[in-house]
């Protein structure tokens, strides 16, 4: 059955008329068609006991047939009215459909209204989020292959990286030499923009790569990751350049021991915010804990914004085939940032990370 | 008086008690602050005749006040629940806010329902996306500026990648020298993936860079952008290896008469699908109007998915300030796709390009 099926199946254990799938992200975990309509409209409709069809830009139609979609496909061209166009479509498959599902979490009001106005009397109650949510949540052998192929990519661009970090140069210019080996490798996309982030620049946890040029003696935080038919990696290291000074060392070793800590305890039944306790105590312990400021992890697979959210306060029970980061991270305001990250899959006993580049502080430069 | 000053008296003509802005783009272009908080929560609330308030994932909060954000910012942990503590914010300023608006093309079932049953009396039909719309619709002489750097910065990318073709190089390399160069010179970051496609790769105008060797006498279609503090370029052009055949030659001078006669013609007081009709007249007459299977253009500013629109069906009248692309395109399958695209802002008397790249055939390789 595939996951498309176990759509259709939901849509008739729930006794639904039809499902409107409007989120990109599982337009592409469903049919395997990738795209970002932006203003534009993508949808999928699923019906219990009718083919689904997708609707889309006229500029699209052409790229899904060749994704090999075997189920009917409908453009619509920029001056077209394409909310009329689907109802069209629906009532054709469904003649008074009134039990709908939508995407919650990403249906816009806009488009909510738009395809309300065509079916005024249709109740739109029931949430779909949370059921594709599910699916996508245990990861199949074919996508763990595909995650295990994105994180040897990550590998490799570390490897990449640490090589071309010199003291004067600037974080940008690595991190475009970094993307440039990896594409002319065939590696062609990264799953975020590249950080690289040195000194005290690093304890911005979400600033960005910029001219700032290495210095000795200082750590450097990269993070990064690629995308590998459609699955992403993603990563973090930090690596020293000459001799970073006692609390940038320091804050290192318990960044590091809280990580793989929590990276060997991961395991089936443990549940979310105790792994994220795990790591926390640790760094809490060492009197760091308020630099410690954003969750453990976050689920990850076909984006880096997935489930399980590895958090206090998230009472899921871990299982095999949930895939995750485990990210701890120690940011000093004016003296140094260190995150070291894995991201990895729960497996039958613990976990397995789906990068292996060495966590002991690595020297370079 | 600032944009956002003139949020604060929209919402006070309106006789609103506040202003919801959820969509990021417009939280940057009123506050200065850009992010993209994915699954998190990032708010902008306007008040009639209270200071706003931004809410933020407590990551971004240092980020904001280092933009320079003189009002109060709230930071939410993870394990938090943003929307409870938005609403004591909000009770804080207005005791029972019964008026609002949100940005209907931007919030989310999901969210309208959490900010709803915080205020579950309150009423939402107010929809702020038009004003905002509005707003950005007009460039400021600033933001002009910024665009024409942008602009500048799409020029050297076409010299970087004009010199980098070579037959027998992938289109994928030549990307990735040319974002290389650009980021050792200080242009960081591109407005979307840099496209190169060569023959009649460059017929599916929505396909991506691939791995597409550059083959003697052929078209090379570029199309790309930077961003320049916050705002964009996008400029494509389609630059000959060889001696292209001669069908790849004639829609190459249709394109480039429809994209010439288009860029002379716009001035203040057209109307946008007028516009349109000008250059696709040129390209149905010569018999390739099918090829043409886009609108001409789109607006343009902090995003290339601004107003006004460039199509058949938008009667809106041009104004000075105006920005947006003029990108006729011909695609025949099998055979070869060209594109010429400059964005430009309406002047008093006419228009101007950001991009002066030559239009007429430069030949590479």
């Amino acid at each position: 059955m595939t996951q498309l099926d176990k759509v259709r199946k939901w849509v008739n254990d729930n006794k639904l008329d039809v499902a409107y799938i409007s989120d990109p992200k599982s337009i592409e975990y469903l049919t395997g068609f990738a795209s970002d309509p932006v203003e534009r409209i993508l949808g999928l409709f699923v019906f219990a006991d009718k083919e689904p069809f997708l609707f889309a830009p006229a500029l699209e139609v052409e790229a899904i047939r060749d994704t090999g979609w075997r189920f009917p496909v409908y453009g619509y061209l920029d001056h077209e009215q394409p909310f009329e166009m689907i109802a069209s479509e629906i009532k054709k498959r469904s003649a008074n459909p009134t039990h709908w599902a939508i995407e919650k979490n990403n249906l816009t009001i806009a488009h909510f209204n738009a395809i309300k106005s065509q079916f005024p009397t249709a109740n739109f109650d029931m949430d779909l989020t949370p059921s594709i949510e599910q699916l996508r949540l245990i990861k199949t052998p074919d996508e763990i292959e595909k995650l295990d192929a994105a994180g040897r990519e990550a590998d490799l661009a570390f490897k990449i990286g640490f090589e071309a970090v010199q003291v004067g140069r600037p974080e940008a210019e690595i991190a475009a030499e970094l993307e440039y080996v990896l594409k002319k490798k065939g590696v062609m996309q990264m799953s975020f923009d590249t950080l690289i982030q040195a000194g005290a620049h690093a304890a911005e946890p979400h600033g960005a790569t910029a001219m700032n040029k290495i210095q000795n003696n200082e750590l450097v935080l990269f993070d990064l990751g690629t995308i590998h038919q459609g699955y992403i990696s993603d990563a973090s290291r930090t690596v020293a350049v000459g001799k970073p000074n006692e609390k940038s060392m320091d804050i290192y070793k318990v960044c590091l021991e809280a990580q793989l800590t929590a990276q060997t305890q991961a395991k089936p039944g443990m549940i979310a915010q105790d792994l994220d306790k795990i790591a926390r105590d640790i760094i809490t312990k060492a009197g760091y804990g308020e630099y410690f400021i954003h969750r453990l992890g976050h689920g990850m697979g076909m984006g880096e914004h997935e489930f399980p959210s590895i958090m206090q306060g998230n009472e899921m029970v871990l299982k095999e085939g949930m895939c995750f980061s485990i990210e701890p991270g120690i940011y000093i305001p004016g003296v140094a940032g260190v995150r070291i990250e894995d991201c990895v899959h729960i497996t039958k006993n613990g976990c397995e990370p789906f990068t292996h580049t060495s966590k002991e502080l690595t020297y370079v430069g």
